[in-house]
């Protein structure tokens, strides 16, 4: 599995001068990107590519190759994986499309490619995806990649892998994360999954040492067995949102990469026995993260509240009553602490400390909570119309890692300035009060996994 | 119900130039928003703000006054408002907290004041309240509101009203809109609501021609029989928000604005009988009014999708079924005519345009869709990487009007692209396939609501 997110060598076959070449949208990200290993480019006219030495076949090339990517038309995908077995090559990531999702003629292209890799003990990712992503070794062959809103993230890995079956899935949650905290350390895009599939995947990032949480996109599960048995042995957050819940959404996900409908129920009962955190939207992938990747643990139900803005209180109230999470009055003792902190309209939960704002007494409030052990977690709702607001923030953040207890921390203003804030902060700010409570339950659901895992 | 929107005449009672003056922040927006009627600043040195004569008393005002704007320590409350009635001043807003939401005295306090307004036949607003915006006027006294991200709104008047208990949930509201399609008409905060409340203001929206739709957040309803009877008398879209869904989030509003708290069960089914929408999360309080501004009402249950990126046509039909919406599959006719268009994908529904854009194919495939009598509505999940697509969107959004069927568009890139192209392009795009599935139930909820009720 290094050979697909390091190689020291890349042959793109299919990166060529044409107009609108979508190889060589590869070759030119790579180039961009300063990527070490070497390059060469594979076309009809063994031209070379954004200064990348051209073949007409990788039986031309000298040097070794650990890596082919594929993308050119079906119909000569076959013969290619062919020459690369030959020439030895012995990992390959098929991009293209046109193969058992389209019909019966590319149902027997994907045979043909099968055979012919199965012939040469070639391992392959695809067809009919995006490829890989790894940041630490600025490795990237998407087609129709733009790096320019992106480069940031190749120059700096982050913690989070993903495994996604959909390119657009893909794109989608590396756009997201350009303006969140948690950053991407590999990203695969698997398609058909005709060779390695998810579990292959998951095997290896549970090994990598780069890799903190694991979020999957999956749109059928060939080998559920087989996903459940390595799902058990990882310890690392695996989150993973699966298409076709409804017949009617398995049957759309069928014609998209070409996979059989499953029985929703089974799978979620699987994933419960797995440790497998289930997400219940798209946008979790990209937004539950930064729980993991930037706060403690959640290790009990009981959440207090912080706020500036009455209304949140009793919102947010709602909000974690609905998610099975407590959120408990405080006894007589802790009130009188928290009142003793200052000018505050509430000492009960949730803590409400009015407009009339003081950074110490806030700060105070916070400790106060963190030590308490009436309180497991903090969902703060401070209203941001001042400085001392994230000042207060930016500081409380780190105190949580200090006390070894999260805080999933919505501020009641628009989205556009919530993702202003975090963009320039870098401070974890969920989007939704029901976004900060999902955060928090799929901690105490890790938690909880990871200490029953710890007694047998 | 028109003097606290559109008065001629309004004194500003505790508007002094002491710095962080809260009146003077109210005086400052009249005076940059170049409010026409007449401004009157009341404290106790009679001096004028930000040009406005100043008085130590209404008393003193030769001309008449038609609203006073309180905002001074609660304890003076009790005789401003006496001394208003003396000068024959019929609608006060009480902005002042510290009242029956704030112990014992404030109740005594907020006695006082109603025993006063009785005496003189004074209607008020309020106490503990941020006031009232009436764009179309350029009327707004909310204190602490900053005109300066908020000015375009008030010069450019929207469709929809609002009535929102809490201050804070209002500002989260305005800064939301402030980058949607949606714009405001008129908005009130009443705070505890002690003379005029929900049901007022609801019956005055019911008659406002500025009015299309109605937003409400509500943290306790005092007077739900009369709520009940005022709903089923108008036809626009009602939506509310309610607080208080558990007992823990009841109790948390019960300290905000001081309401009693209410049977969720009983609200639940009243809004069903009355045809109010219900909203499941505070953010729709912002994110669905455009549905009903933009677009016409869904007549019916079955949803066609189309995209240009395969994996959303799955998570989009998941999210149909669970709202409880159909996703169809389409005729051969049909199908043969939307294989026509163009090389597409997928010509079932989801129909999959692929990566091969061509707008006129897109346009077709919109048009064929529109006039089919095998759709009610549709639910457009076209990703942006390509100009082709925001310019298909913007027409086709035009052609929704035209076959009056509506569609809620999303586009799955992420939420700060979204909002950057919602402003450039001012264009209905919802920020999830979530909120876009929601629109169109709520849209359709009303419209049946509306039809039932022209059939008796």
């Amino acid at each position: 599995m290094e050979k697909f997110f390091s190689p020291k060598s890349v042959a793109v076959i299919g990166a060529s001068n044409s107009p609108f070449n979508l190889g060589a949208m590869i070759t030119g990200i790579l180039a961009k990107l300063e990527f070490e290993g070497s390059i060469y480019a594979v076309n009809v006219k063994g031209e070379s590519v954004d200064g990348f030495p051209g073949y007409k076949t990788v039986l031309e090339i000298e040097e070794e190759v650990e890596l082919a990517v594929i993308i050119t038309p079906a119909r000569f995908v076959p013969d290619i994986v062919d020459r690369c077995g030959q020439k030895g090559i012995k990992h390959l990531i098929i991009e293209t499309a046109g193969f058992s999702e389209d019909g019966d003629e590319g149902t027997e292209l994907q045979k043909q490619v099968d055979a012919n890799a199965k012939k040469h003990g070639i391992r392959y990712i695809g067809p009919n995806c995006l490829g890989v992503m790894n940041t630490a070794e600025r490795f990237c062959c998407f087609f129709g990649f733009n790096s320019a809103g992106n480069d940031s993230m190749l120059r700096a890995p982050g913690k989070i892998s993903y495994l996604i079956q959909s390119g657009g899935v893909g794109a989608l949650v590396l756009e997201s994360l350009a303006s969140d905290v948690t950053k991407i350390n590999k990203l695969a895009s698997i398609g058909n999954k005709a060779d390695i599939d998810e579990s292959d995947f998951l095997d290896y990032f549970r090994e990598d040492d780069n890799t903190e949480v694991v979020g999957m996109y999956l749109e059928n599960i060939q080998q559920g067995r087989k996903l459940l048995d390595v799902a058990k042995t990882v310890t690392k957050p695996v989150m993973i949102f699966k298409v076709g819940r409804s017949e009617e959404g398995a049957g759309a996900a069928t014609s998209h990469t070409a996979g059989l409908a499953n029985n929703d129920l089974i799978f979620d009962s699987a994933c419960k026995q797995a440790g497998i955190i289930r997400l219940s939207k798209i946008s979790e992938l990209h937004s539950l993260p930064k729980i993991f990747t930037e706060m403690p643990l959640l290790k009990g139900k009981r959440i207090a509240v912080v706020t500036n803005s009455g209304a949140f209180g009793g919102i947010v109230a709602d909000i974690l009553v609905d998610n099975n999470l407590e959120f408990p009055s405080f006894s007589d003792e802790l009130q009188k602490k928290l009142r003793a902190t200052g000018d505050i309209f509430n000492v009960s939960n949730p803590v409400d400390i009015g407009p009339n704002l003081s950074k110490q007494t806030l700060m105070d409030i916070f400790k106060l909570l963190l030590e308490s052990d009436e309180v497991d977690g903090i969902l703060p709702v401070p209203n941001v119309w001042n400085e001392i607001v994230i000042e207060s923030i930016l500081e409380f953040s780190q105190m949580c890692r200090e006390h070894d207890k999260p805080a999933a921390i919505y501020v009641p203003n628009s989205v556009e300035k919530i993702i202003e804030l975090r963009k320039k902060h870098n401070v974890p700010l969920f989007e939704s009060p029901n976004e900060a409570a999902r955060a928090l339950v799929v901690s105490l659901q890790h938690y909880n996994y990871k200490k029953k895992k710890e007694q047998y």
